[in-house]
Order: C-alpha cells, then structure tokens, then sequence
C-alpha cells in the first residue's frame, strides 16, 4: 500500500518531533522522515533511535520534496519557519506545527502561506517535562488528543490529511478554532505551569526560616509542582504568546480560590464543605472520562 | 526477641491506620495489634487483610494494656479520642496521632494528658487521594517523612520509642515543633489542595462557553488537580484546624503568583524566563533529594 505521505519532514527533532518521527516510521505512514536541525550530533542521534531517515542542517534540502513539513519547535519560532517553508515547499505541500498556543501561529500563517501550500495548526497533548530525543517515543501521541485548529482559510483536503495521520499514530483528534484553544489551554496548560512554578518559589521563600519544610514534601506536591522543572524558554515563548488567555484565567482562578479560602478564613466549615466537595465531584466525573 | 510493644490499638482502620497495622505486624513489632473502629464489617475486612488481630467497637475494651494507641481518624476527633484515652489507658500508655495539623492537637493534648500516660504529635507523609482499608499496604510509610512534634511536655522516652517504631516501618524520622509543622504544611499540603479545588472548578467555569475544555486535559493538568479528589470530610477538617498558616501561605502565594503574570501581562519576556527559571532551579535541586 502506497503510504500517505512520501515524505514528512521534522524541523526540531527532540521529544514531539523525534516521537513524531518514530510514530510515522513505525507505522509506515511516510517513504521518509527526514530531520531538521541545527545540531548535526543531536540529528545522528534521531537517525541511531529510528526517529528519522535523514539529517538535514540546511533547511532547503531537509524540506525539498516533502509533502508534509511538521514544525516541532518552540512557538516563538514556528511562524518564522512557516514563512522561509511557504517560500521553499514544493506545491501542494502541508506545513503543520506542534506549538502549545495557537492563536497568534494561525493568524500569522494566514497571512503568510501562498494559495499553493497549506497551513494546518496542530497542537499535540503529549508533551511533558522532559525535553530532548532521549525521551522520545513512537508510543507518545497514542490515546492523546490532537488539537487541528483550522481557520476559514484552511484547505480542508490538508485538514483530513491531517486528522488521518492524527488518528494513524494512536491520537484522538479534535477540532477548535484557535482562539477557544487558546482560552482553554490558558486553563488546563498555561496557567497550571505559572502556578506550580509559584508554588515551588513559595516554598523556597520559607526555607531560609523554616529549613526543614523540603523534608515534608511527599506525593502531592511533587505532583503539583512537577511542571516547574519544564524549559523556561519554551514556557516563556509559549506565556508571552497568550498573555490575554492566561490574564482571564488568572483572574478567574482567583475568584474560585478566594472562596476555600475566605471559607477557612471565617472558620466556616460548612461553606468550605461544599466548595471543596463540588471540586471532588467534578474532579471525579473527569477521572471517569 | 521481645516486640518493641506487647500491644498496639489503632483507631480508625482505614488508609493510614490499617497501612500502619500491616507495617507493625508484618515487622513483629508488637504482640498484637487491636483495631478500634464503628463499623464491624470493615474491621472484619481488616483482619482479613492482616493489619490487625482483634476488632473493637467498644473503645475500653480496644485499648485495654495497650502499650501504644495509634489514633488515625480524621484531624477533628483526635482530640475528643485523646482525652477518652488518657481516662482509660493503663499508666505509660504512648499515645500519638496521625493528623496532618498539630498545633491545636498538641496544645490540647499537653492541656489534657494525666502525667501517667504520654501524648507524642505525629504525621506521617503518606497519604493519598484515596482512602479506606482497601487501599492500605504495610509499605505505605517506607521511605517516607514521619513528622513528631514534640513540645515542652513531651516525655522524652516516648518520644524516643516513637521515632524507634517509626524508623522500623521504613520512614525518615524527622522533628518539628508543632507550630512549624503547621506553617509549613499549610505551604507544601493544605493551600496544594486548595489550589488543585480552584483549578478544577476554574476549568468546570470555562466548560459551559467552552464544552472542548475537557478534551485538552493531560498529564500536568491531571497531576496537578489529582489531589481535588481528596475526602471533603478529611480536608475541611484540616484547613479548619490551620486557619493562619493557610491564610500565610496564601498571601505569600498570590506574591509569588503575580510576579509571574505580571511579566506575562507586560509581555516582559526575560523577567518572565529569569522568574520560570528560577523555579525550575529550585525544582531541579528538590528532585535531587
């Protein structure tokens, strides 16, 4: 069977893409997957994991061909990309990318992509807080969800092309314009990393008058403040490009903060009771799912 | 070898109290280990599950001879069960607790205890979200910190053999006085809690405009909220028992919080990095430990 792309090409092989690359190899999903990267050692290791069939330092040739240009980078990075790409593909080619915001990504490629090459917003709810090829896997996107944010100017034959390479390696897709990924990533990503890293910080600020607080850490604040240990430039790229997001976020979460906390305040068990349990049982309905 | 206590009575046989029976029997560290609670059928299933020999409904008659009285109900009992104890004991009976805020246990318990038995504070890092005999195991406490809070009127031979029987489960012994405890665990349990409540109802307040929001949870989002499915019974006996150290970490919290969403409000991308950074520094060394 002729497989669906002839040849995919990763810009930015390290966990999302060098996963990526392995999914799509394993599957047979591409004749070939070739890398792109700056750094030729990090490139030959993809090609010793089986990540990629190629290595490619220069953007011309790793994209010359592809039928699928998939964009792993961090989002400060990705409409750059999009850009020099749309100048170099071949006609008929999809660009696609893996950033955590969409909103100013899908905008930009709007504007930027020539009628002959198409753009596709993807964002993969795989990642985690290990960077790096050596935490690649092919198995990484399976069960996920794949977020395709098309816009009124998506070719829609790129956009099925798109969900059935999704699908293909395990994920399951789904469709939001990209502002509402945005709103909602704000909550379920964005805000939750600014918050473990707050959580860390206000532990060590306590330190220096109570040394012994580190030794009472156990599971759940090891959970909660697991995000903390991610990239700082990925974070960075990705807060400062969905500052409007994560403002309504924060200022909501305050709001349902400020209830179990002005219920312990006031000493009001009842009131803390409820609010506390309302949490359970959505939190349990989630877990269900 | 004689055990180091002929008789251990645990009250309230659930995830802790039965974890500890399991532990205590299975190391030979008492001749018997008499389990007190109100249901029979659960304490029956806690024979049958090796983490005690005898089943009390009758508080007197569990904790007759005992040298040891484990008391593992929720925080706001451990007090009314503390003064019952002490009537009823026999003269050098140890009793300790397993709650997670000890300020205003350990300032009842020196009010209340005769001089003839000994009251020592105690908290074992090791819970969970779950809870219930069917989840405990005689590993529970191995590696983990066990917190005794001694005062001014604590008997140092108790103490000492509770850091022995503590050490002999598997865990870390560690020394605080109540108040720091409180001060600190309202920072790295009680206010965690709090905030994986709000986060889950945030993103429930989002769901009504936002039906997707759900799809894009994964793994941080899922970590950091897991403890939002905690017993509301449990934790609003907690918060309610620590109403200052919570309010503390709080204010301190908010700090912390807005220095990131400031940065993220201004677009000040490298006060934002330098802040994450920050973080994950400090987060990178706790991993260490």
């Amino acid at each position: 069977m002729e497989p669906l792309f002839k040849k995919v090409a990763i810009i930015g092989v390290g966990l999302i893409g060098g996963s990526y690359g392995m999914a799509v190899r394993q599957r047979g999903l591409a004749s070939e997957v070739a890398g792109i990267g700056r750094n030729p050692d990090r490139l030959k290791r993809a090609v010793e994991l089986d990540a990629i069939d190629t290595c490619h330092t220069d953007l011309k040739s790793g994209i010359e061909n592809a039928d699928l240009v998939y964009i792993a980078t961090p989002v400060g990075n990705v409409l750059e990309y999009t850009h020099q790409i749309a100048e170099l593909a071949k006609p008929g080619c999809i660009i696609t990318d893996a950033g955590s915001t969409k909103s100013e990504i899908c905008k930009g490629a709007d504007c930027l992509t020539p009628s002959n090459v198409y753009f596709v917003g993807g964002h993969p709810m795989a990642g985690s807080e290990a960077a790096g090829i050596e935490f690649a896997n092919p198995g990484l996107f399976v069960n996920a969800t794949y977020v395709l944010t098309p816009t009124e100017y998506t070719n829609l034959d790129a956009l099925c092309k798109m969900r059935v390479i999704s699908e293909s390696i395990g994920s399951k897709v789904v469709e939001m314009d990209p502002e509402t990924h945005d709103r909602c990533a704000a909550v379920i990503s964005h805000l939750p990393h600014i918050i473990a890293a707050a959580m860390v910080s206000l532990a060590h600020s306590y330190s220096s008058d109570n040394p012994q607080i580190f030794d009472l850490i156990a599971g759940s604040f090891r959970d909660m403040t697991r995000v903390a240990g991610s990239s700082p430039d990925l974070w960075r790229d990705i807060c400062m490009s969905n500052p409007d997001g994560i403002a309504e976020a924060a200022e909501r979460f305050k709001v349902q903060l400020d209830q179990g906390l002005t219920a312990v305040n006031n000493k009001d068990s009842e009131s803390f009771y409820h609010w506390f349990e309302n949490a359970k049982n959505i939190k349990d309905t989630l877990s269900k799912k």
